[in-house]
């Protein structure tokens, strides 16, 4: 670590010069972000100069952008900030990550900086939920099995030779990660009239959803949906192996809108061919899918392409986060979505 | 009508022999309807015989089966109750529907023949509103046209070209009809933070949902969801004509869990391959629909078979209604579900 970096920068305190914000979000999703009205507030804050992530790959072209440069806003595919990149941005206070995860951004060298970091994950979270929500209705409603039946010419009589339909209110729900897309999805089964369970190691009292708290083998074999929402940390990393799939009750229903990497996905893939288990997913081990890919032939899954937090309202919210987190930064406020190392161990 | 036949049917009051059910319900919904627990109460209130409704379409084993039977508990395939037919079934006081519409049962005759009536539609209401909302969610997070493009080999980059998702909560949705299987959706709706309004020409005050209700005209060109509720009657049917589909704003999304009678089918067709809309339909103009019908091939519909009210907990939450009418009429007590020719008219 070099701690002698954040030496280099002062305190946010006021500045007489303009603060200096370079915009670099991806060109399809800038408009989402930042509609007009956005785009205003964020001017008042500050002088803004836009660039396209992938233009600041270049050493000399980051170089010339980051110079003078007090706020970055990021999103993906914005380079990650090493020593190297850090030292080319001097009077840099503040990087505020319109999406979620800042994986791919920080590095070591980053939490010796001193520079502040914010994210706007909390504008995804329900939409998260929704898609998680959508995808639960889906598979108890065999919607998926008989519009593929339907639209593959199968007779009317075959394609309603499924499962019946089951109603959510008298579904048991289990959750992976009362998460931060986790607790609305919760909500919301428990208000349609669904039993849900929830398994996540960090849940304890005074928690008011620890009530609910069950050991993963038993909620396996209990539920009837599975719907992951932890976060991709080390510790949950593989956490759905074979084994827990294979505990996972016939006629069983997996919903993923979180991270690829929680789950055994040749396992899951098994039991899903075998027609033991259906399942609905926004992520996958290999993204892009490609198009040959083993998932795209099942009939008895439902697929999108990570999509999850993608909504115009999710989009729409974090660009509200940016200018709020901003003008809080700015005021010497503190932020209400800051990031510690600590934080990203766990989250994600 | 035959005002006679009602003069040959007795008073509802207690009888010495035991009171005669004859059970005929399709073969394939018996069990979902009337699990071992239900046909055991069912058998505390007389003396239960089962038959397929298909075997009583000849008038011979018709009266065999009829004869001295007093409640007939009925669902699909079950022949109309004429003149004839009700001649052979003297003693019936009851018909115990365990469906919805009643409308192939009864006759001008039956109306006249002083037999009670009733159905278990009520058992349906929240499946039918819980599919309705599962369309409703799949078509504002795209589900359907993302999960066609993966599963018919587009690209990952093409599947995501779709129109921005849009949440719940920041959803307009137009209902048609304030009816048992659309009042459940929209409470759900506005549970889930969407706008709703409502047309439906019988809605005024002192109901609670009079507040919503607008003009037909009105509400087709400001939703972004139409979803239809309304009974099939007179009144309903060709109630979405052309006229009503071309008012309806580009990128509309059209939801029919109800009747197709009160649709134009072919207009509405046009403007979903036409792409200017998108819908998910559970029920079509004609059924069984065909191996080759023209609403298999649209990548942007959502298509089921006509299982709206067909969930698990709806057929066993109807057995119970069944049972617990057939005690209600039994002990001299009013019906709760009971249906007059009135209530037809307008209920569909």
């Amino acid at each position: 670590m070099n701690h002698h970096l954040g030496a280099h920068r002062g305190a946010s305190a006021p500045r007489r010069s303009p603060t200096r914000i370079l915009l670099s979000v991806p060109a399809a999703e800038a408009d989402a972000f930042f509609p007009p009205e956005t785009v205003r507030a964020l001017e008042q804050l500050g002088e803004v100069t836009e660039i396209q992530p992938s233009a600041l790959q270049d050493p000399d072209a980051f170089r010339a952008a980051a110079a003078g440069v007090h706020v970055f806003v990021t999103a993906w595919g914005f380079p990650r900030l090493d020593a190297t990149r850090l030292a080319l941005a001097p009077e840099l206070r503040l990087v505020m990550h319109a999406a979620s995860s800042v994986q791919t951004l920080v590095s070591d060298d980053f939490w010796a900086a001193g520079v502040q970091i914010s994210q706007a994950g909390a504008a995804m979270a329900s939409s998260v939920a929704e898609l998680s929500l959508t995808f639960t209705l889906s598979l108890l409603r065999r919607t998926h099995r008989l519009d593929h039946a339907l639209r593959s010419g199968r007779s009317w009589q075959e394609a309603r030779a499924v499962e019946r339909a089951r109603e959510i209110r008298d579904a048991r729900i289990a959750v992976i990660g009362a998460s931060r897309t986790g607790r609305p999805y919760i909500e919301t089964c428990r208000a349609l009239g669904a039993e849900v369970r929830v398994y996540d190691p960090y849940l304890i009292p005074p928690d008011p959803l620890a009530s609910l708290a069950v050991d993963l083998p038993d909620l396996l074999s209990w539920a009837d949906v599975i719907a992951v929402h932890a976060p991709d940390t080390a510790e949950s990393r593989g956490m759905i192996g074979a084994a827990e799939i294979a505990a996972i009750r016939d006629g069983g229903l997996f919903v993923n809108t979180a991270r690829p990497s929680l789950v055994d996905m040749d396992a899951l893939f098994e039991a899903v061919a075998s027609g033991r288990i259906d399942a609905a997913l926004d992520v996958f081990d290999i993204e892009p899918l490609p198009g040959d890919d083993r998932w795209r032939g099942l009939p008895n899954v439902l697929l999108t392409p990570h999509l999850g937090g993608a909504s115009a309202g999710s989009r729409r919210r974090a660009g509200h986060i940016v200018v709020d987190e901003i003008r809080r930064h700015l005021a010497g406020q503190p932020l209400q979505h800051a990031l510690t190392r600590t934080d990203l161990e766990r989250m994600g």
